[in-house]
């Protein structure tokens, strides 16, 4: 099968129209308009094969997470998704995969009638590059600087799924009750987009959790010049998780864990109440997690009142 | 060296300021302004390392080239270059290997002021994609459909250097004067961008050469339900390319080697000298190639008046 045809292929499937693409794919660049107030924003992220998702993740998940990773950047930014530019380097033009994959990252893409406007088809060893847009009010976006001592921390969602799901995957962890729950986050998560609309203007700083809590909030602080505190026991478990995976491995997965791509935000302790609740009519409820404070790092409180030591802090690719 | 230290070094050489960023490299997404009054023009390009250039290509020009063959597309649109996103997928985290890459990328950047607005860095198999942005006012835009029968055909610059430029780095063809140029030409391509500003609102079609001359001709052709007949002898050789590459060898490097990006376009015959004038004075000639049929198809006339066989159709990545 021939480039020409493998876009045609992808094309075809990924039909969404929007009326500001004024030009899609197929000809130099796409022709697209930004409606006025309002700032565009971009992010980019890759996967490759057997790092960013198991060799053997069925070719419908690997086009839904190559999207959903990105569209979980602009939940994080409070911006309404718009255009995607998809990349996609194969080993070989297999139209059967590439269906299933379209067929994947499509599925994801209609939930927010988000429009494929180009893209490239490259032979080479297998990795995804996506390139996601969208819309917000600038003065409105959720940045990662911004969070102040004293505000509360909250996460939506829960904590440690997808890195229990591909334990499981590899055969690390025990079978169980809702083990293709946690399977499931780690191969479909879904961007929690409609809940970084709500924090629009709330949150005084927003990330999602990508590589690890820990990680994650860590970023926050940085870019804020403040700290914080987790406590432990506080951290939102899926049933799934709480059935799969022994008390005492739990903690690891839901500080350190990456891929749950929930949003970690920070807001005044003011409005934590009708916050949550505005989060939990909209279908993802919050948690309260801790709070902001002065010194830097991020340190995580045991029940018993003391810190618990971090086992890595993060999801760091050049570090093995 | 660990992620966050390679984007930080990234970040640092690429350091371009613009006002329409409002917010850069750091956060979840950029934040971007456009133009009241312009359309976004986006486009995306991948460079695999041993099949879009070769694998001992210094980092320099991979840096250079990943940018121009994507401004290139900007070009050929009649776009003016704003912001790039970069993910940039490393075997390993060879400090000086980046900093090498991101000083090339950014000696092109510079020429057009384009800022670097975010990214991704992964590990794997070496590969680039770039996502980049422009400006230009919609009715402006040189799109693929719009060549009418009756047309002239242009091209900027000289075709054939690049392919004979790979040619001498794989040892297939002869040493000789100006091989410099010739390798120069694949490894640090110029994109057109001041002769796409100056055939806007007066090329009826445009596309930049990366595949070859006939087929990228052939795609203005099939956006347009025309044809094209191309003069061999017309087809624009580099005094380097005459010194390199004997007589006999010539066109099929000229016709369907691609990765020269020059730009192909057509325009009503009435403003061609005007056209051409103006292009000479831009620093990059363009010369009359051809002409605009109905009936379907590139075809080639030799100087004797027949039709030349066709040795390739393009640069297909999937067909070998």
């Amino acid at each position: 099968m021939a480039e020409f045809d493998l876009i045609d292929l992808i094309r075809a499937r990924c039909a969404i129209e929007r009326e500001d693409v004024h030009l899609g794919i197929g000809d130099d660049a796409a022709l697209l308009a930004v409606p006025a107030g309002q700032a565009l924003a971009v992010s980019t992220d890759t996967l490759v094969s057997g790092i960013h998702f198991p060799k053997d993740t069925a070719p419908f998940d690997v086009g839904w997470k190559a999207l959903a990773v990105n569209l979980s950047d602009l939940a994080a930014m409070g911006a309404t998704p718009a255009w995607a530019t998809l990349a996609l380097t194969l080993p070989d033009a297999d139209a059967q995969w590439v269906a299933a994959f379209a067929d994947g990252f499509t599925a994801l893409a209609g939930e927010f009638k988000l429009a494929l406007v180009g893209g490239d088809t490259t032979r080479g060893p297998l990795a995804i590059t996506v390139t996601v847009h969208g819309f917000v009010p600038e003065q409105l976006a959720l940045r990662r600087a911004g969070a102040q001592a004293g505000d509360a921390v909250f996460v939506t969602g829960t904590l440690g799924d997808a890195a229990a799901g591909l334990a499981l995957r590899q055969g690390a962890a025990r079978r169980g009750r809702g083990e293709d729950q946690l399977i499931a986050r780690l191969d479909r998560p879904t961007p929690r987009i409609a809940q970084g609309l709500l924090l629009r203007g709330r949150a005084h700083a927003c990330i999602d959790v990508s590589d690890g809590l820990v990680a994650d909030l860590g970023h926050i602080c940085t870019a804020s010049a403040v700290g914080a505190e987790i406590d432990l026991a506080m951290l939102p478990a899926s049933p799934a998780l709480l059935g799969c995976v022994a008390d005492e491995e739990r903690a690891p997965l839901q500080l350190a864990g990456g891929d749950d791509y929930e949003l970690c935000f920070t807001a005044a302790p003011a409005i934590a109440t009708e916050l949550l609740n505005d989060l939990a009519r909209s279908g993802c409820a919050a948690t309260r997690i801790g709070r902001i404070v002065v010194e830097p790092g991020v340190r995580v409180r045991a029940a018993d009142g003391g810190f618990v030591a971090l086992p890595r802090t993060g999801w760091q690719h050049f570090s093995a």
